[in-house]
């Protein structure tokens, strides 16, 4: 393959880095290396300038070169790193220096996917590189990097062996079709693995809902009527923790305060720029988006400081099925406790609090939090993170289910036999062993960071 | 030394580098890497996992290791440099388990710092080293090359050389004082040495202007009636080169837009703020202002409809002695052309323009450029950058004006051999020779981004 290079490191650091790599990154990267590194050993370093002669001679930065020789690189191929002063001039005068010398700048993601062509990692593993790199907490690196360590590609291979056997089984089950007390042995036994292998996959297809919430935060929201306290409540909750976010997410401010986390969980406020500016969600932003709002939501908090109108109570409990509803009483240093079966046909856990006390806060996040009813994620865990797993894993889940109907119906095998493909083929897309397109590999590798 | 580790990448990218340096180095990576790194030879590369072993044992990512072993390594001590996915929250794992085996965060410059401290560069080439990572065009970048590879510390040490010879001359001269013809040979080789060494060190001073200006710009400042077009020129010149200096500035937009660059040189227009925004400097900014703007500019560019009033003239005039004036006539396409002689004494050169064309805003560039007066700057030129330098030179040439003066008043030698003491001093001072104080170390370094 042509050779290709990149910066791999973001601007505005001390160190940059340039990766290059293909058939001629030795060679391209000793025209412009003050010392020869044609013979240089796989894994071994170099100290020296970058020189270029394009239109005179002109020395461009002092580095150090890493060298990796195929295939004991991350692509696979022969690669160089180039360790340099981290100026953007810099950076780009080694870069056109490389271009000029026969490298092409690589597209976003290009190394990963050369990776991935020469069979260094499957595509699950190259897909969990990006989200390594966007893991912003505990949860969404444990799972990316599990990924990366191809525990789910494990999975699937399981999950596709079994498929084999039954496939297997069932061209036995062919072979000897003249014998009926075989074949209704036999069937039992493929029933059961195909059902074992549904509940599976079905785990997984749910476990994409967790995965998003992991990624993208909790959805919350704050309702309840005008002057009960919700600004300051959630600013109280925003601002206990807004130096860790800061640190963690680093985003801008505007998203920073709507993301809290709790117990390494993030939880994202939705809707709440009405809040926090007029002190009123339902006069700002309306009914219909308060609706909305509800409708995204995971957690609904309600926040009441009077015993609610039974017209209220059944908005709320209307909008909320299905979701997790927290009914918090603010104002509780100055009001007497409401009971929750004053107002709701059966009791339901109430908070008290006031937004004076710091306690209360905490004792509304662990509220929150056991609201979100978060499965502890452990180091090798599977989590469904990414789209086009999902979409692979919901099609496979409705093959496989065809094949467990086919199975109790009694079906021919060779009917059964083409869902068991499909299921096949559905899970092998998603580690890359069937997807031989380039358009569907480009449509991967896109949005990747360029470097990577 | 202590073993000291700073993340040396900027955060956002597919890559990001840990440093770590000092005696433990070694011995403390290897405490949280996959493989044993205890007997690694240096300028090696290994590939393998980071795992703390806090609470529990925990992965932290896949990364390749770098080995430099003593003294062969940027800093001359035992270091490793761990590349790691590029995520700010790895980073900041892996950064969390070096210090929690011993490791301390390094400060700003603090590896650069020790690089001077184990005698691998001087402290100009310390200083090349923060310049060079913060050059952004092709001049910044080749004085700080220039500097870093020590054409700079050469020709201070061979000032020193010439310094010393007549140090040694005059002592020569002390132990054959009752020679008297001797002497008066021997003083006049001495002046006439002294003034080269004068000229040189004045010359190196005087540098320090073009340095500023190659740094920062060359501050421009456009003046002119109302309605005289001022706003629709700068956006001209601005808008040209916009992507360029997007490009290479990195800066934010409100900095960019004032800033042009022609030739690969960096004009800065002054005070624009006003011109942009309400087409008229005069009415927005006030006289005062303007006049303030016109202080700090190196060149002027007055831009007129009509001939001027001689008020306006004596004005203009009066405010630019000293400066590159440059006059310019807008609206040519629908105006007769104007002869400087008609309002100033003697013949200017006077551009004529109209906004409408292209090649005017070309034609008006070659005229900032000339006035610029630019020396084309060369690989190995010295050319004065940085404030502590020039303090340094100033005292410097203070010091050998009396030497100078001394021996041509024909002082005692060794009245004389105290100014040339502090001369060299001085000089010495600049590359470090002379630095021992940990607080004016601490001050240099400060100014350095950490990981460098």
């Amino acid at each position: 393959m042509d050779t290709i290079c990149a910066i791999a490191t973001a601007t505005g650091g001390a160190i940059g880095i340039i990766r290059v790599s293909g058939n001629e990154s030795i060679e391209i990267v000793n025209k412009i290396f003050s010392k020869d590194i044609s013979n240089a050993p796989t894994h071994t370093i170099y100290h020296g300038f970058i020189v270029t002669h394009q239109s005179e001679m002109e020395t461009i930065d002092e580095v150090i070169l890493s060298i990796f020789l195929a295939p004991h690189s991350y692509t696979g191929e022969n690669s160089v790193e180039i360790s340099c002063h981290g100026s953007k001039y810099i950076l780009n005068k080694v870069l056109e220096s490389l271009v000029c010398n026969g490298c092409r700048i690589a597209n976003p993601g290009e190394f990963t996917q050369r990776a991935f062509l020469n069979g260094k990692i499957d595509l699950s593993q190259a897909e969990a590189v990006a989200d390594l790199i966007a893991s912003n907490n505990r949860a969404t690196h444990q799972i990316a990097l599990s990924q990366l360590r191809g525990n789910f590609s494990s999975e699937l291979s399981l999950l596709r062996n079994q498929l084999l056997r039954i496939t297997s089984l069932l061209e036995l089950e062919l072979d000897f079709s003249d014998h009926e007390e075989l074949e209704f042995a036999d069937r039992k036994e493929l029933l059961s693995l195909a059902q074992k292998i549904g509940t599976r996959i079905s785990e997984l297809t749910k476990s994409f809902e967790q995965g998003q919430y992991i990624k993208h935060g909790i959805p919350v929201v704050l309702v309840g009527k005008t002057n009960v306290g919700k600004s300051s409540l959630l600013n109280r909750l925003l601002r206990e923790d807004r130096a860790i976010v800061t640190d963690i997410h680093g985003t801008t401010r505007d998203t920073i305060e709507d993301i809290i986390e709790i117990k390494g969980v993030t939880f994202r406020f939705i809707d709440t720029a009405g809040i926090r500016q007029t002190k009123d969600i339902v006069e700002q932003i309306g009914i219909e988006r308060t609706h909305k709002a509800i409708d995204k939501a995971h957690i609904v908090v309600w926040l009441i400081d009077a015993v609610p109108t039974p017209a209220e109570v059944k908005e709320i409990m209307d909008l909320c099925s299905g979701k997790s509803l927290i009914i918090v009483q603010n104002k509780i240093d100055i009001s007497e406790p409401i009971e929750s079966t004053t107002f709701l046909t059966q009791p339901t856990n109430l908070i008290r609090i006031s937004a004076k006390y710091d306690e209360d806060t905490k004792t509304l996040e662990d509220a929150i939090y056991s609201a979100a009813n978060i499965k502890q994620i452990n180091d090798n865990d599977v989590i469904v993170t990414n789209a086009r797993h999902y979409d692979a894993l919901l099609r496979a889940g409705k093959s496989i289910v065809s094949v467990i109907d086919g199975l109790q119906k009694n079906l021919s095998g060779d009917l059964i036999a083409e869902d068991l493909r499909k299921t096949i083929e559905n899970l092998s897309e998603i580690t890359g062993d069937q997807i031989t397109s380039d358009e569907v590999l480009t449509n991967i590798f896109k949005h990747f960071c360029v470097g990577k």
